[in-house]
């Protein structure tokens, strides 16, 4: 049995509506949303990473399921391996706390185990919130709407690419990389409105095929709307290279949405605060998951790899991340 | 930071009421009893267990908790690391699958990720019921109140047992060993009318003195009153060094429950079916956790180990196993 087989066997056990076909970002039980992400050392993150940065990290990509599905976080349980390196679990702890205090998320239970020192750990939350007046699924798309993304993209990408090169750098991009913010207010403002939401984890391409794949619809990108941050594009340039990459590089906490064609979602966000929100394309009928088009329209061919897949089918498929 | 540490911080976080100090089998929250336990290869099972009965155990470690608290199963989420063993993988899923199928449990969404081949795996379940009238805690029993044991103790250590001598021996303590059954229905029956209430997991006499703590009582177990089946009997005997193994051996899926000593739970469970329920101790004013009495009711030095301490302290401070 591959891979993809062992995912389709869980979906078929799925069954429940609550379960959502597994496609989603979380589940809806009762009023609550639930999801549950897992992160491995020397997969999702570096055996280097600080701690303090994992503890915050597996909380993020927690919350960024529930801000994707308009929740308000509620509580979360933790599984935790102990794999012998004190300095190391006091770390996470403090990421972990740090994270749940400044989201008003409460630790309610878990489970740590100890593991054998030096194996690699594997980490996990289930993370649940209270549902929202509407709760989004990935599949609620039609054909005519627009897809708007909440947040910048790119930039721990960025940030990554900067410390394999060297683990000491720092800098906004290596900060964003460490401590991403999960777009939670923006998620609730957003969700009552929108016909399709997901957060972006894994590549906006790939992401975007999946939201267009799952509303049955055909989704078409454009690359010059992409919202690049000025740090990223002080790293990068905000060519066609670097919009490709920043629509591939995984790791971002933003919000694909879809909406009605005359609906404007800006309405819903303050312009004060709260991050960029840009129409990045549109939905259409037709067979073809994604197109790409850039340089003022033309049509872009698609990259290789339109993302993350090694975490978008291998990692991924019950929960996609963040 | 020891291990010890570790818990102790995490308790310093989880001051919700929902989780219940961390020293509980499961929070509680909106009316949903909620537990997550996690396994590791190679110390909660073996590699060359059948993935059929890890999975079942899974399932089964996680209702156990649910069990324990009187509450309904309802829905699931699963944590599984794929280590490229997809034959492996498939019996996994069977396991999971017959026990969802067996006990009304809805899969609703999860994670997967894969894993370096040959890492250790570490597989985790987040178990969502639907309390009933009273969720019993660890921590309400009263001095006077009575002990009692619904189920059997020392089967599944006598299966492991047998296993490790003869990793192709079959029989009734096997069987339970790898097919181990939550008492929901005794659970539920139970719960409304206990002052306290836990599942036995790490073996009886530690489990027995942490809800002794929790409840600032001093437990007193007699060991003769132990219950143990006709199999464990056949297989080990039933004198003192067999019902001390019993005891102590863990792995159990017995529910342990505090009663007013005027109140016979019999009558709550049917006489018919169900698992046999005895008087196994009581509770009283005093410092010491734990007393044994054997042999007519004279007193037994406790054993220099009380239960899976490895289990009991390292694997789950938050929620005992199973």
């Amino acid at each position: 049995m591959r891979e993809a087989e062992v995912i389709e066997r869980l979906r078929r056990i799925a069954t429940h509506p609550a379960a959502r076909g597994l496609a989603d970002d979380a589940a809806l039980l009762d009023g609550l949303v639930i999801t549950h992400d897992s992160i491995a050392e020397g997969i999702h993150f570096l055996p280097s990473d600080p701690p303090a940065s994992v503890g915050w990290k597996l909380v993020a990509v927690n919350l960024s399921d529930l801000a994707a599905k308009g929740a308000e976080p509620a509580a979360a349980l933790l599984s935790l391996t102990l794999a012998g390196d004190s300095d190391w679990d006091s770390g996470f702890i403090d990421g972990i706390d740090a994270a749940c205090e400044s989201y008003g998320l409460a630790l309610i239970g878990g489970d740590t185990i100890a593991i054998a020192a030096g194996a690699p750990r594997v980490l996990g939350m289930t993370a649940i919130g209270r549902a929202g007046p509407n709760t989004p699924a990935r599949g609620g798309a039609r054909a005519g709407d627009r897809l708007w993304l909440a947040g910048t993209l790119g930039d721990s990408a960025a940030g990554l690419a900067i410390l394999q090169a060297d683990p000491k750098a720092t800098g906004v991009l290596v900060d964003i990389y460490r401590r991403p913010v999960p777009l939670l207010a923006a998620g609730r403002a957003l969700a009552p409105d929108a016909s399709a939401m997901m957060d972006v984890s894994d590549g906006l391409l790939l992401d975007a095929s999946r939201l267009a794949i799952a509303s049955k619809c055909s989704a078409t990108i454009d690359l010059d709307a992409l919202p690049l941050s000025r740090a990223f594009i002080a790293e990068r340039g905000g060519g066609i290279e670097a919009r490709l990459f920043a629509a591939t590089g995984g790791d971002d906490y933003a919000l694909l949405c879809a909406f009605p064609p005359d609906f404007d979602p800006a309405l819903r966000l303050s312009l004060r605060s709260g991050p960029t929100l840009v129409c990045v394309g549109t939905l259409a009928a037709g067979d073809a998951p994604l197109n790409l088009v850039g340089g003022g329209g033309r049509p872009v061919p698609l990259p290789e790899h339109l993302g993350h897949e090694h975490r978008g089918i291998a990692t991924s498929p019950m929960a996609d991340r963040p």
